[in-house]
């Protein structure tokens, strides 16, 4: 069973009647009568942080990667709805620090709670679970959706990509890395950057964005389906830093590892699809923004994701991003 | 540690910018800007429904804790977004029951889902966890809070009271029913009916109202105490079904089985609070709505809830509701 399916053939039949909810093809809806841009992420102790990672810090991965999905569509963030179900034996500090990270990153994104649910598990039954409710406005400009592509865009990405994947395998001591790439990509993991500043300038300017949430792969695949098109990425093109450099100059296939840093997930970059003439436009709003932006490939004619090589043939990719159902990570 | 301490001393100051959130002292929240109606409510297999209750059951259970609160309000609902944990081995026919059940109820509401989150959790390693985010429109009088009830208002009730509780018991052989009985009791436990047309019947006469999940006595408590008011109930004023009755007659002692009743929680009835002067609206307004409802006592000046006899004396309650943080049921 495959997460997307159930998605699409379970639950996307109950959107019938909302338009909104974009046949849940998208990373928000919008409640078009109010004009709310709306999302939702749920995190879960040993699957989407570890259980000791300190809970400040889980706390303000949640409002980050709720808020990497509002940036995605050009929203500005304005509050959220929490949910959590902690373990029985919780402590009253641990929640404390869990809300001064709250409270850190409402202050800096200048946003609220505004409601939400507190509950516990019966004893040892399981894990801390977490529920967010994002709202924002959209931008005038009308929501970035994920199916405007048109054949011939140019495809984009934001920062660098497969940091957090590679902090997860530093964190478990899978690879040597220097101590300064070691915290920088540790970091990548434990709290991403929304894109917030970039996605409202790229709004009347990328004709389709997601965030990079399951692997630029996977996520490449979503856009390019949801608009009805193949996305080609250059390997080589798509962004790494120095840490992601040096562990890939490592590994025994150049072209493998590069697959595998484009399928890691947990980027939280925008991912964005923009017209070639208006080349000169992203690279103004990547700059106002003071975001680093890649121009990575284009869509093409066809479905599905080509991974090129310098020589134009494509890398066989092994697994398209994180299926909860399927695999443990 | 106490769940209401911590929501109160820990969260709510996470609300100061936002009027909206009634510094989460509500059942749900107001979007002043765009005038939504929001709430959210969490299940956890085993805490909120019994591991073994059909799937469908719960999406209806589900649906429905979540349009008590927004009956409460006085609210009409329209949609809602969804974050499911499932356990790792979660079957796709269980899934779709799930979904049916969220189907049959969004059609007997008018509402649809509007987005949500999917994840499952790590082999073995939590139950089934639920989080439903619902937002509905305020009626035009204006959302009906906690905190309105002003000193010598009637206090009323909906529908009866400890039915899901002693369901609850029924599912587990605690005490014997008769049929008819027990498959009313357990169908109150299982699959709750949210006071919708009651609730909206209610806005601009109700001074105050909340949903009774947490038990009679204990959603009395927080309606007096966001008032600024003692809530003064008559025990025997407070509405049983046959089967409760039964239950009542069959103890030892009366009064302790009354406060027993009225501690269960679940009920999601409406409480809510009326001045003597709109007595004969009340009734109107619960005949229009086809909706049984109870004076079952009044606001006074004090703290607390007393819980009286039928001589005016207090009987003693011991416990006020249900403390996800405190006991296992």
């Amino acid at each position: 069973m495959n997460e997307f399916d159930i998605i699409r053939e379970v639950f996307a039949p109950l959107t019938a009647s909302a338009p909104g909810a974009f046949n849940l093809s998208d990373d928000a809806a919008l409640i078009e009568s109010q004009n709310f841009v709306v999302t939702k992420d749920l995190m879960v102790a040993g699957v989407h942080f570890l259980p000791k990672d300190p809970l400040d810090l889980v706390a303000r991965k949640l409002i980050r990667v709720n808020l990497s999905d509002l940036a995605a569509k050009g929203a500005k963030p304005v509050g959220y709805f929490l949910g959590c179900v902690w373990p029985q034996n919780v402590k009253r500090e641990d929640i404390e620090l869990f809300a001064r990270g709250l409270a850190e990153d409402q202050q800096k994104y200048r946003i609220s709670l505004y409601g939400g649910d507190t509950t516990a598990h019966r004893a040892k039954a399981g894990p801390l679970t977490l529920s967010a409710t994002f709202f924002g406005t959209p931008p005038k400009q009308g929501v970035v959706s994920r199916s405007g592509a048109s054949l011939g865009d140019d495809l984009y990405v934001s920062g660098t990509i497969g940091d957090a994947g590679l902090g997860l395998a530093a964190i478990r001591k899978e690879f040597k890395f220097t101590t300064v790439d070691k915290a920088s990509l540790t970091g990548r993991y434990r709290l991403p950057e929304p894109r917030l500043v970039l996605g409202g300038a790229l709004a009347g300017l990328a004709t389709a964005a997601i965030d990079v949430s399951d692997g630029l792969i996977a996520d490449a695949g979503h856009l390019a389906r949801a608009s009805g098109l193949r996305a080609e990425i250059d390997a080589v093109a798509a962004p790494r830093s120095p840490g992601a450099a040096a562990w890939v100059a490592a590994q025994d296939n150049r072209w493998k590892a590069l697959a595998k840093l484009a399928s890691f997930g947990d980027d939280y970059e925008i991912l964005f699809a923009a017209p070639p003439a208006l080349r000169r436009s992203v690279t103004v709003a990547a700059k106002a923004s003071r975001t680093e932006v890649s121009r990575i490939g284009s869509l093409t004619r066809g479905e599905g994701v080509l991974f090129l090589d310098e020589a134009g043939a494509p890398i066989p990719v092994p697994e398209a991003g994180y299926d909860h159902f399927k695999k443990e990570r």
